[in-house]
């Protein structure tokens, strides 16, 4: 995969469906945040968000990976998360359409 | 201040006055937080919180020491910053009030 070619349209596809998908995680997660918010009545539960906020935003940036070199994977994951939708990433070539498809059976 | 004898009702007031004065500060950490919450609508408010929480959750670690050799400044300290009531430390010697005032002063 380190050695695919990505045409300038594909990069801008995978940027925009990468993009939304970031996006739409982190709107997700100021929800579930919020909804945890609401609910706090002691301190052991604000270091408890604490915790959750500090995991979560670590796994974010772990994730989103945008080299070229991890991006069939970090698609792929995208789509088995349900963060991105297949008709988002329209316009990519085959070859790396089947790549992404397989990683997100993974 | 490290050789200075507590009475065992002096150690019970002074508990009950510690204890007290976390509950306070973590009650209005708590409001404070929930209010950060509420006005958060974007992720850099998200992560903001978090460092927030994180800040408070080392501050109030490293104050609230219950030590008899760090007591005289940490209950100075309650009482500069409003945690604490004079009148909570009802029953202690009058050295030690004395000491906590000026501590409180400082």
């Amino acid at each position: 995969m380190q050695s695919m070619n990505w045409s300038h349209a594909e990069k801008k596809i995978a940027r925009t469906a990468f993009d939304a998908a970031l996006d739409k995680e982190l709107a997700a997660l100021l929800a579930d945040f919020k909804r945890r918010a609401l609910a706090a009545t002691s301190a052991p539960q604000l270091w408890e968000i604490e915790d959750f906020l500090r995991e979560q935003r670590r796994d974010i940036d772990r994730k989103y990976d945008f080299r070229y070199s991890q991006l069939i994977m970090v698609l792929g994951r995208l789509l088995r998360e349900g963060w991105l939708h297949e008709q988002q990433l329209a316009g990519l070539g085959e070859d790396k359409l089947a790549l992404i498809r397989r990683a997100a059976s993974l």
